[in-house]
């Protein structure tokens, strides 16, 4: 089955510079802020209950992002993402370490009660224990049971390898059904499904995974993405913007690896270079390297 | 008209080490610290009420940055603030998104109130809003009115370029007027004003504005710069130390994008290469790259 | 007097992958996310009361650095404390700036009465003020007064040089007695005791102390070492852990050292290939580098 896809995106971004409401944790914080730049958007952070409506008008989508949960942030992400809803903005949702704490999950359930969010991005784990505490069904990995998170990382059960792929694709969808968002759930492949469409994207690299914010700053990439589709997309439109966003964050990644590589390097480099990659990336470079199938 | 400027603070400031409290944001708490340390000075991030006024009695200068207010953030800065005028140290102050939303703006607003500003430093629409809210008056870029910002960068009605020059000069000259603080209005060119004498900074480079928290870490340099000139510094000298500062930063950015460029680099080489510069600068390299003149 | 070390751990962290919860500082929060990646580690950052034991309850080690202290972070320092000795989990903690405010004097030593801590990592004026404060004696530097922090940096008479060295090893052997934790004190040489041990550490480089987080990122690496050695490992392998990954940490910065020297490049490029050297680092490298004596 071919895949008519629009890569523009790639340029549209740096074009309208979408402004980006991030509320999201102190670790990559700065991270995020520079990828979003990197591919044309505007970052502001902002997480003050006081004054989240405020910035999210001003917006042009939201990006929430449990990473390091406070006290006041249940009540920042609530008021912004009614805001967004309001206007309806599209709301990215990265669920981090859900399942690590009762304090984390029941933040993310809460939030998915109050908000109606578009894009819900996680890894293997992550999504999984979301699906169960949703539907309380477990799904994925060929287990009957939904493993505990390592930390913010997938566990090795909730690898997504080729012979997992089958049953964490099945997953992915049924999370999406259940939440009416479009799902990317990442890791070595990632799978993007708008409860309809699945597709597969074969993009990235180990490195990815060695350094911290990896996720997070992808979640900035589907932000600008898909804040540069409107006005008033349709939910196929956001689910492509999506995949494709998450294809470019890959590529970038396999791009930055090879030059690392190259000059022997780590993952200190490495990360340097995934921005460089992201800042550079145009319509032809993305067209020639994005690996996505239907699943 | 020649311009008389002492370039020996460069290296006044890795003598000196002077020690810079950070009331910050948790985006760019990292590059500041960095920054600080790459020109010289030894920063010290603390931002609860509780341990502030001690932090800045020990310190050689204070610098408050409102980009991400928390709770206590009002608080604490001016706690602070109030400790710094008492030992009159040098207070940095940057107005990060005022009028992003009316929580910030009263923090800012207030913060003027209590604490007496050394030196503010924005880009043309946070220091227009800045002065709309003090005097009621509109100036600058032609406009007849305060365009509202665009997340926290300048919106392109106030980019400083040749044609917008002279009413962003007359704005940021009335804002020193009106704070009697040295005023640094940052962008393609930058303006500084003590209310009395403004000079133009036309150092920098379009890459200090894809990566976030170049106005942050300029912030950092201005308050190592400052608390090198001591003790009780003249007005004027605290003035050509903020402008001096800020053709430091620029002249660094400028080298910066040449050595990125030479390598076919991004945005994250970039950010690596202008905290390289910071840390190499000495005072040939600044006598013979600055670019200041009288307005 | 020769010394048997097992420089196995290199391997070791990046097989076990230990989890290391870290309550940490916003400003090299991602630095040390980073650096735990790098040599192998999980990190997972989180710091709300609500969630910390349960997060400490799914790791391998707990981390806690009291650099930016906020209004819960003792109680959050405090549960999570509990919770590793409970488990008998390892602790380390790195009293920053301890001495700079009262508020985080008092959080250090609360904590200290609270949970039992396995390591306790700073420069040599934050130790010599912890034990000034636990024992009310002076010790270290030659001097008779503790001198009050410069910031967050050691104070010039408490650099530990030659002519300082006697005088610092004894004030870190006391520490150990007098806390009955592993103690590790850094600067141009490092000294690491377990109160009968005491062993001299002469890697490192002072680009080291021209980036922010040289400590921070330290911690890290001593957390995933220590973390590696377990079940039940004894006080002789928990200080040789601590100790090898004090001279890991300063091997790395040696070779990032030399790297960012061939180029010519300044503290930013160091700060990248640091963590380079970090994620390439190998038992064989690290056997052939490391430079440790027995006091």
């Amino acid at each position: 089955m071919s895949l008519k896809i629009n890569h523009s995106l790639t340029g549209l971004v740096r074009e309208k510079r979408p402004v980006i409401h991030c509320i999201t944790n102190y670790v990559t914080a700065g991270d995020v802020a520079n990828t979003i730049l990197a591919c044309g958007g505007s970052p502001i952070m902002a997480d003050h209950p006081e004054e989240v409506s405020e910035i999210t008008a001003l917006s042009d989508c939201l990006l929430l992002n449990i990473g390091t949960p406070g006290g006041t942030t249940k009540a920042a992400m609530e008021k912004a993402g009614r805001e967004a809803n309001r206007r309806s903005l599209p709301v990215i949702f990265d669920p981090v370490g859900i399942g690590a704490s009762r304090y984390r999950t029941e933040t993310a359930l809460s939030l998915l009660r109050e908000v109606k969010i578009t894009v819900i991005r996680g890894n293997a784990s992550e999504l999984r224990i979301l699906l169960k505490e949703l539907t309380g069904k477990n799904a994925g990995s060929g287990n009957d049971s939904v493993s505990p998170t390592r930390g913010v990382d997938a566990s090795f059960s909730d690898e997504i390898r080729e012979d997992t792929l089958e049953s964490l694709t099945v997953a992915t969808r049924a999370l999406s059904a259940a939440t009416g968002s479009v799902t990317v759930m990442t890791g070595a492949i990632d799978i993007a499904s708008n409860g309809e469409e699945t597709w597969l994207i074969r993009n990235g690299c180990p490195q990815m995974s060695r350094i911290t914010g990896s996720g997070c700053m992808l979640d900035g990439i589907i932000a600008a993405y898909i804040a540069s589709t409107g006005p008033a997309p349709s939910q196929h439109a956001i689910f492509e913007a999506a995949a494709l966003a998450t294809a470019a964050a890959g590529l970038c990644g396999e791009r930055a690896a090879k030059k690392a590589e190259q000059t022997l390097s780590g993952t200190g480099s490495f990360r340097c270079c995934f921005l460089d990659e992201v800042s550079l990336l145009d319509e032809d470079t993305l067209k020639g390297g994005i690996n996505i199938e239907v699943s």
